[in-house]
């Protein structure tokens, strides 16, 4: 049975909200449980209110994490944005954050996309294809973005207890 | 062709950037073209967070508004209100003051409903139903009768604006 912190589960989704709301509904028999209960809170339970709270605790696509970021946080997203850091040049990179700035002007919320495994070129052609969606529209899609990024980094949390457990090393 | 002020538009919907492309989008021929603009303005260019705004901008069901309500929004909030209020009993009233504040706790922001010409028995009834919802869902849902509450204070406003022109009497 595993059973984290709410800075951990916070370190995997920025809301306070749904990080209290894992403490309560931990501990879990396994990763499939906890993601299971995540999706039920992310979707079901944290309010509007929270999903900005969350969508607001992550780096710009393309920029470093704030030194406020817990981290882990910043480790994980330092990751999932290795690809696209990796094929960016100075151009699409200037693009991307040109976009960034467009984007957050209509919607009020940074771009929020699962950057893991994708290029500079790909998360900039969903920006652009997101871009004229209704504000509310978007709102929900961001927020099914969140929820892959949670589930990648509550993979991330178990694996690395367990890990660090059987190991005996931390 | 009327023009408006950005106040005028405010004490209609309490987001400012609503009142600002409202002004932006003036003047308007008809009262329909203004609703028309008002609905384009409010479901594809105000964002999460302006939706908020107007949220807040309201009294909560069954209760006066508060001091800092603009003059004619809190005029008008007592007129949608007053089929409600002149069926309220003390039992129902306190109910509906209970369910608001469980509302309030699950989606962070108040129970809205076009309240015009409904009883405090329906207003619950429609209260109970919605509190199950999806925060997303019920977010959405608060907009469309936000749009509605809109909808009958631009009429208000244009037709007080015609009465008092052609009276010459304000």
């Amino acid at each position: 049975m595993e059973r984290y912190e709410e800075e951990e589960y916070l370190a995997c989704c920025g809301s306070t909200q749904f990080a209290k709301e894992m403490v309560k509904a931990s501990p879990f028999a396994s990763v499939h449980e906890a993601v299971a209960a995540a999706r039920d809170i992310w979707f079901n339970k944290v309010d509007v209110n929270g999903w900005l709270e969350a969508f607001s605790a992550h780096p710009q696509i393309g920029q470093s994490p704030s030194p406020n970021h817990p981290a882990a946080a910043a480790q994980w997203s330092k990751g999932e944005q290795s690809t696209a850091l990796a094929t960016a040049t100075t151009s699409t990179l200037q693009e991307l954050l040109d976009w960034n700035a467009r984007y957050r002007h209509k919607f009020g919320f940074i771009f929020l996309i699962c950057a893991s495994g994708r290029s500079t070129a790909e998360i900039l052609a969903d920006l652009k294809k997101r871009y004229p969606n209704r504000p509310i529209v978007e709102f929900e899609i961001a927020a099914q973005e969140q929820m892959k990024v949670t589930e990648l980094r509550l993979v991330k949390l178990f694996s690395s207890k367990i890990k660090s457990t059987s190991k005996g090393d931390q």
